[in-house]
């Protein structure tokens, strides 16, 4: 096979070198005030997308994560990206390791244009975040990736959170976006409450088992690590490298806010209140989440029922991935993409299992699954600009 | 206060400048080879110290351990080190670190010469401990840091070993070192079972609580987490910094080869069989572990019953810590040290509590309570050598 | 707009939900014996690939960071596998990372079958490489990831490696795979020789800077700070977690068997021999790789020269960035992508210059300019399959 | 050898279990309100402690690493501790690591009682302490551990630190505490100006050498490699793990504001102004400190007549340690310690050599030496307080 056999194909996502020179032609044009980069062929460009989406709050983890993964969409362009203490900055002056795409400057959310948005990641605070979505154009589709919007009863939104829901309307339409769980109202809903990254892993493989009634629905038992990426962006003196690395610790336990939705979620499954035990632990690594889930099995089940029941959950999904038995999931193996693994493993004592299931808390647990929400709202395929591997090492 | 107030004063730990060049020189005339150091000061001598000791297997990371420790205790001098595959090395060749002090070459265990030691610490392998402890002098006290002694049961060791116990008669007059739990015993032993470091941080909060049947003895959900040195330094792929860092996994799930310890354990002060769930976690971190434990309590027990009992149990002992209500220990505050802190929370659902205990895998889970141990057996006040405050951050 | 509006379009890099079904049960068909994975869609497939692949070496780290490369590529699709030691077992028991894809078993090099393949990386170690590469059928394009074909002169080979050459012929058809330097040649050739990590992050700044004269060809003093992965995945003692992390050190100073690559492609470029200070470090990180190099300017040459004329060289790149003035490159922008971020930056001391370059060692110093490479050679555009951005954090 | 032959030695750090007990006792009595400790034995007492010390800005990581030294120093003892935005709380709920320390609660500076203290560590920021130490009784000892006394040019300290010197007076007493450098004035010293860690470990392997006029005052180029926590401990962004992790990068490049205090130690030695190329970086570690320092050495002088050199100035030090020839320093071998371990290594390049030198930032680079300069001051051996092995791995 020669190579020049290659000569006129038309590749899917490549540009020949050719054509990459003009489009880089036109990008330099038009880029009057460049920051950080300097003689770089831009690698992505909006020219063939058709859908144009703005970040909100783009200088935290979860907005540039979508950034990372929108990178890659064939059809998602970047047009608006907010950021109200930093309006005014080009994006690599808060990521410098963003220098290398060609993405709009921050703005200030009251001053974006959103003539020619057609959908939104809101990256915005908790507590913030109603007022703003309430402010927005109502033609809008959005997928909220902060908690303000997933607690139908507000309520108990109240008591989290310790201040009144802002937008109760709003959380009528509501949709809480786990995608293999609740695909068809996601896609036809405006507004999307993306989960949280500990509801994620835990939901994922107990809302099947506790729909089938495999499960005891009293003492689920589950002690949770998470990636220090999951508390954000925000200078904090506990979050600084020398306070986490060499070191874990548990923190909220049995406060952490995340309780609710979990308890919502699982609730909303068995048709009955469930009361969890919760235990969170800070871990010195950057992305990865586990949750350790130890639960009682009904009466005549076996570990092998929760097996062929979750095999059978989720063997057309691309994302939900049940290991071989016998094989831990390990964090390594999600890294960066939008996997979650899990296993059921046997436990000594008779009549309970072991339930692994890990995640990338920025990517499934985060900026993924909201990206998965958003192309399932648009009707695309819902793994566009998902499609990496993990990183390992 | 003038300085020279001070002039005539001696000092408990510190030697006059003038003395260490006295001893510099004593030590210089004597060491010929040196291999790694030079001109440089000896930090530790033997000359005041009373107790000869002999670390076998000092080219693991327990045997390099109890050297730091011995380096600052007033009457345990070292004067034999052993590791057959470096036998004829300076320690300093397979420790950098050590170069500082000033220590015995390596011999193998065959040709160390006993006749002038009192003690040792056995830092070898599990499974070949056996043998070699029924070759050494019957004189020797001996702390012994593998598994090979901790099983009373000698087909249980072999059931969990996948080879029989090959000195059985030692066994039987083994004592197992939990020092704060068998202290009296452990001050007449001359042979002890140094306890593993799971072991370590989960019976020192559940013996007290068990035995004063505080708990139920059913369910006790033990999820364990913990750092890579006590994986030893064995040169596996799996330990490569590469494989660790910036990820976390379960192992050993339902068959790590301390559950049998651990049930001993429990089951003895239970006095009746118990039978626990224990995953144990790899952390990316090199000292330290945690130990979250899910119990019921007893009817009618509430939390504060708990942490009163475990107050009253501990409040005499330095090294085991009920800290404050509502302070979650965490592993960065027992680094180096031989300290264990525990501490009970509240569970959400009615009638659990959360029991969390940290302690340095390499201190009060190897070499720090071996240490301890032998302090006890030979008379000593128990925290010679131990009085290390955490290295933070 | 509408979500049905794009109901119609054929996506790039996207299959349509339905399709994907289809796929994984061609998939699920054919794979009787899964290892690790199980009810997972297949993300990857070769129906449309046009150019079959072979990985030499796939149980290390560059083989695996070849097939993470090769998942996003549209006309590679990897048909042969090897791993000698590892051979008839799924690539996921090695690479549990790699579950999520649909990849060949490992077979042992003397039994893949090459009559379908078009080209191959070789992932082996150094010394085991020209004599695998002599015996490969002479129609395949190679690229080499080892050192075995990097240095043109065979007696420097045989002093800085202790062996001979033991394929002297093949030799002089090599062409040295430093991309954006020997594109041309690259294009034309049948095996390249992929540079080493330091030598890529070394030469790309320098070899336009030594071209052009600007700077002195004394005195070159580089200090390298490597990541943990370029030792590879080899267990050993000195690459344990417990031994790397919390630590950094120089090693193989003025010994490092990258000197004579260095000094090869500097000399060629100065037309004069040079020999330079050349010092690594390996510092506690899985990925990554700055060199901070020290050079003396030509007499009246100024850092705005240097400046001026890397921006020249490297306007028309992709993946070689000059920062704009002032901005130093850090590794965290280059994870996971094929990029080289360069910057020139003032010294205090008068007439010097100090040269920052990043790179992450698996990708553009390994792994991803093989890829270039091979796109090269096979006439397709060189971003195929390394349009990643970096993962941060 | 009975271990009751033990049973009436008086050891010299120990306390038999007996006197802890009344010890505790007593302590437990004044300790009104513990914050986070309980039940816990005190491991330090004053009571034989002849010294009184104050910590000034003791919530800050200088300041709790004093007090980890202290706790074995056998005549000084913590009366005072001030941090004035935490003052009223205990320590350990600034560093929760100290509760198994018996110290005093914070005092802010103003309400701080001096009558009975002897010394202080002024562990204070930049460009406040200048007006505190004014503040100070005459008869306090002071060793002060921030930048603000280092320089003895009060301009040079306007220019790098932006603002004017508020206590010129104060300036001309100071003695620049380089332990083994400036030992005889730092004995006869009340107010020491406490090296920063980059010059610390600069300066004590080239001031030798440079006095003896053995290398080239001219491009002598110093690649330092910190820990993080040379930054101290204040919640800044590029300060948290997520943004250190797992990268490497150059910081203050020719701008750092130890430049001109490491210049003015080399001119001093040269008695000729020196101008150094001077470039840190970040390395993703907690404590450590590594500077690779390239020389060009004086005419006919080689390799070897810089180590004999060495060995001459420091074969009487405890602290300073030149290695072996040909071991390279490494910083796990110093972390938690005093030590400063150094080498001489050969450079490809003829006529130049590399000099590693490695520290614990916060020990040798600041506390350490701090306390080591304080014991000079009162008289005592200067390793008080400084016996500790590195703690390893």
């Amino acid at each position: 096979m020669s190579a020049s056999a290659f000569g006129s194909i038309s590749f899917d996502i490549g540009y020949s070198w050719k054509d990459m020179n003009k489009i880089s032609m036109v990008r330099k044009t038009h880029a009057e005030k460049p920051f950080v980069k300097c003689s770089m062929k831009s690698t992505n460009h909006n020219s063939q997308k058709t859908v144009n989406i703005g970040v909100l709050g783009a200088s935290g983890y979860t907005g540039s994560e979508v950034l990372r993964l929108l990178a890659n969409h064939p059809q998602f362009g970047v047009t608006v990206l907010t950021a109200d203490r930093k309006a005014g900055q080009p994006i690599a002056s808060v990521f410098p390791h963003l220098s290398t795409q060609n993405l709009p400057d921050l703005v200030s959310i009251k001053d974006a244009n959103f003539s020619d948005v057609d959908a939104v990641f809101c990256c915005l605070p908790h507590g913030t975040t109603q007022e703003i979505i309430k402010g927005l154009p109502k033609n809008l589709k959005i997928v909220d990736l902060s908690a303000d919007f997933r607690l139908r009863d507000i309520s108990e939104y109240e008591e989290w959170y310790g201040q009144p829901h802002s937008a109760p309307d709003l959380q009528k339409e509501v949709v809480y976006g786990l995608t293999e769980i609740s695909r068809e109202e996601i896609k036809n809903a405006r507004l999307v409450a993306n989960p949280g990254c500990y509801p994620t892993s835990i939901q994922l493989p107990l809302v099947p088992l506790i729909k089938a009634k495999l499960i005891e629905t009293r003492n689920i038992i589950i002690d949770s690590k998470s990636a220090v990426s999951g508390a954000g962006r925000s200078a904090k003196e506990s979050l600084l490298f020398t306070e986490v690395t060499e070191g874990i610790y548990s923190y909220g336990v049995t406060r952490h806010r995340h309780v609710p939705e979990i308890e919502q979620g699982l609730s909303d499954a068995a048709r009955t209140k469930i009361t969890i035990s919760f235990t969170p632990h800070l871990i010195p690594m950057t992305r990865g989440m586990q949750s350790t889930i130890y639960v009682e099995m009904g009466p005549g089940v076996g570990i092998e029922d929760l097996y062929q029941h979750l095999k059978l959950s989720y063997e057309d999904e691309e994302f939900v991935v049940l290991l071989e038995k016998g094989i831990v999931p390990r964090t390594h193996s999600v890294k960066g993409t939008n996997y979650c693994l899990i296993n059921v493993l046997p436990d000594r004592i008779p009549g309970r299992a072991i339930i692994i299931s890990v995640i990338d808390n920025l990517v499934k647990g985060a900026s993924g699954q909201a990206l998965q929400n958003l192309n399932a709202m648009m009707g695309f395929s819902e793994n566009l600009g998902l499609q990496y591997q993990p990183l390992f090492p």
